[in-house]
Order: structure tokens, then C-alpha cells, then sequence
């Protein structure tokens, strides 16, 4: 199986361990710092209707929600999608990246903003990328989450596959993720040669450890 | 003295040491790739002419005169300024940073591309990148290389000002050299705010620890 494959089984193979996860509120990142900032730069671009693609069991639809603001959601794994649904809070669509793809205006839209938190974790997302600047009207944002470029540790600083055990998440996980690393200018010209205007860059930083916890883009669909 | 006073005086306290390490090839990142990627990156977007903002005793001037591109040098340091034009190719200026943003147009123009290689040192640079759009076209090109987030060591990943020793240059520095660190996200912003697209990131590597060497950003002047 190739390695993009094996990302997209393992969430299929470990949803009932991240809703766990997620619900419970174990994953420590998160607890000090990337939800919020992702609510709270959402929240400051006054969307009225939100996509947040790959949205896993829904939390995010929900709390922006909770901020009046609309949210649909979409995801691959038919288990994540089936618990985020039954918050009975928001729109949700059992739909693969590929099928996105291949017909963007299926999932709805125009979007005011979408959302990728924690959802980029593929090698090839260009073609992912222009579609979702299908769904926006010019002026409307992308907002993506994803692991910081000072995090990768003392590998080499380039783009290339590396393994999430989840062994900080609490409970057992059945299936390492394959994630692909990017470094800062990988996102940068990935978001320009895909039709984005990449306006600001916030990096949420670990209360006492004063470090990144995570790189979070904020792109204007400029036409 | 405050400290962006403090760091324009090094420059011209250090001005006869940093000719001698820069023309005896004596810093060792500059060797290793950051002389040699600002050259690439330059050519690779085919200037006629080009503003080397805070160009010092004139090197890269010479590089890309070597490559057909006319250039033109500006500095806040006399020392420097009058060793650049002793060897005789490309125009050199005499102008401070305050007095550019006075009147930009005094330093001619308009320019198909400007570069600032380790030029942007001080913390208040809103004023200068504004002032350095005047003098482009819309789609002229701002190339900015400077220190690269990852090198901040375990201080805090905050912007703020930190000393350079420039111990590793080989030859002795009258002063130390106060230079004001910035996180990824404060460089997007800044460019963002002063009306530049960023549109690329590149991140030469050191060729056997796999390490950034430097960021260098590309921007476009959109209008």
C-alpha cells in the first residue's frame, strides 16, 4: 500500500481511539494552545459560514457554533463523520479528498472562510488546494493548522514523510499516521501556486517552554 | 544610546573588520550557501536593475554585475560606501535607512527588484519596506535574506533583540552588533502590512548538518 493510502486507513483504523482522544481532552497540544488560537482566528475574519475540511469528529464545527458562526464539515472517515453527527450541532459530509476534488461544489458552498486544522497531512496537495479556492469567493480565507517547522526535531530539514505513534494521546492507537513534513517555504509556495495569497502566519507558542506549538496560515483568495 | 542607535554605530565601528571577513570569504555560512542563494534567487527573476538596500562594502553589486544586472548600492555607512566604490562597478549611495524613508525617489529608480541581504537588522521596519515599494513597479520583486527562525537556539521564539559577537568571522570586531530576531509569522505580517505579496520562502541548507542556513523571502509589489 502506498504511504498516502496508509494515511488515510489509519483514520479509519483509529477513529474510535481519537474520538477518545479528543473528547477527553488528551491531546496536551491542543489543551495549551492550537484549539484555541484556531477558534479565536476564525472567529477574527467574522465568517458567516465556515468548511472545515477533514474535520474528524466535529468539535471545531462546534465551537465555532457556540460563536454563531455556521459551520459544515467534511471528512473521509465514515466513523468520525457518523460521532460528529450525532452532536445533533452543524452539517457534516462523508466525503474523500479525491471525491472533493474531482466535483468541489458537492460538499456546498461559497464559503466565507474553510478551515484545514490539522488536516494537510498528505504529500500532493496542490490539486486539494485549488479546489478549495473554488469554494470561496474572492476575498475569502483559508485558515490551515499544522505542525510548526521547529518541530521536526534533528532530522534534516526537508520535506519528506515521518510517523505520528500518538504514544502522548492517552490511549492505545491501532495504527501509526504517516504525516509529510513541510518546511516554512513549502507551505508558502504551495499556497502561491495554488491561486492563494498568504497574508499572516501565527505560531501559538507553549506556555512555559516559550516554543511553537504549531504554524497556523492565513490565506486571502485574492480573485 | 538606544539600541537601533546602537546597532547603525556598529556598523560603523565594525566597518574596516567586516571588509576583511567578508573579502577574505571568511564567514562560513556566507561560504556554505547564503552568498550563493541570493545570487540564484536574484537572477532566477531577471532584473534589469536592482537596489542592493543595505549592499556594505559592495560584493553582491559585483556578483550581479557579473550576471549582466545593473545595480545599485546603498548604505548608511561612509566607510563601507568608499570601500564599494574602489572597485569600481555598479553605483554605490551614502544614505541612511531614516533618510531613504524620507525620499525614497533620491536613490533613482524605480527598480525591477530590491534586495536586503542581512540588511534588516533593526525592529522598526514598517517605515523602510513601505518606502522601498515607492521605488518599484507594480510587479517588481523585494528579496529580503536574513537569520533563519530556526537559529534563535532555546530562547524564547519571540521577536525581540538579541548580539551578534561575530566571533566566528576570524578577525576582531570593535563592537558587538544588536540585530533584532523575528518568528516566521512577524515577517508575514510586516510584508503583509507594508503592501508586499509574499509569494516564496527558500531555506538553503548547511550541507552536512541539514540545517537552515538562512530564510530568504521573495515578495511581489501587487499594484
Amino acid at each position: 500500500m502506498d504511504t498516502e493510502a496508509r494515511l488515510k486507513q489509519s483514520w479509519d483504523e483509529n477513529a474510535e481511539s481519537w474520538i477518545t482522544s479528543v473528547r477527553g481532552g488528551h491531546i496536551p497540544s491542543r489543551q495549551l494552545g492550537t484549539d484555541g488560537a484556531i477558534v479565536e482566528i476564525v472567529r477574527a475574519l467574522s465568517p458567516r459560514s465556515v468548511l472545515d475540511m477533514g474535520c474528524g469528529e466535529g468539535w471545531l464545527v462546534r465551537a465555532l457554533a457556540a460563536q454563531g458562526i455556521e459551520g459544515t464539515g467534511m471528512d473521509g472517515s465514515a466513523a468520525l463523520i457518523e460521532a460528529a453527527r450525532h452532536e445533533n450541532i452543524g452539517v457534516f459530509r462523508h466525503l474523500s479528498y479525491e471525491a472533493l476534488v474531482a466535483d468541489p461544489v458537492q460538499v456546498g458552498g461559497p464559503f466565507d472562510a474553510i478551515v484545514c486544522n490539522f488536516a494537510l497531512l498528505g504529500e500532493v496537495l496542490a490539486p486539494l488546494l485549488t479546489a478549495l479556492r473554488v469554494l470561496t469567493l474572492p476575498g475569502g480565507h483559508l485558515v490551515v493548522q499544522t505542525a510548526h517547522p521547529l518541530s521536526g526535531g534533528d532530522a534534516a530539514y526537508a520535506a519528506g514523510w515521518r510517523e505520528e505513534s500518538f504514544s502522548a494521546f492517552g490511549v492505545a492507537y491501532p495504527s501509526p499516521m504517516p504525516w509529510f513534513f513541510r518546511p516554512f517555504g513549502n507551505w508558502v509556495s504551495l499556497l502561491t501556486e495554488t491561486g492563494w495569497t498568504l497574508t499572516h502566519a501565527h505560531e501559538p507558542l507553549h506556555p512555559h517552554t516559550q516554543r511553537p506549538l504549531s504554524l497556523l496560515l492565513v490565506a486571502r483568495n485574492p480573485a
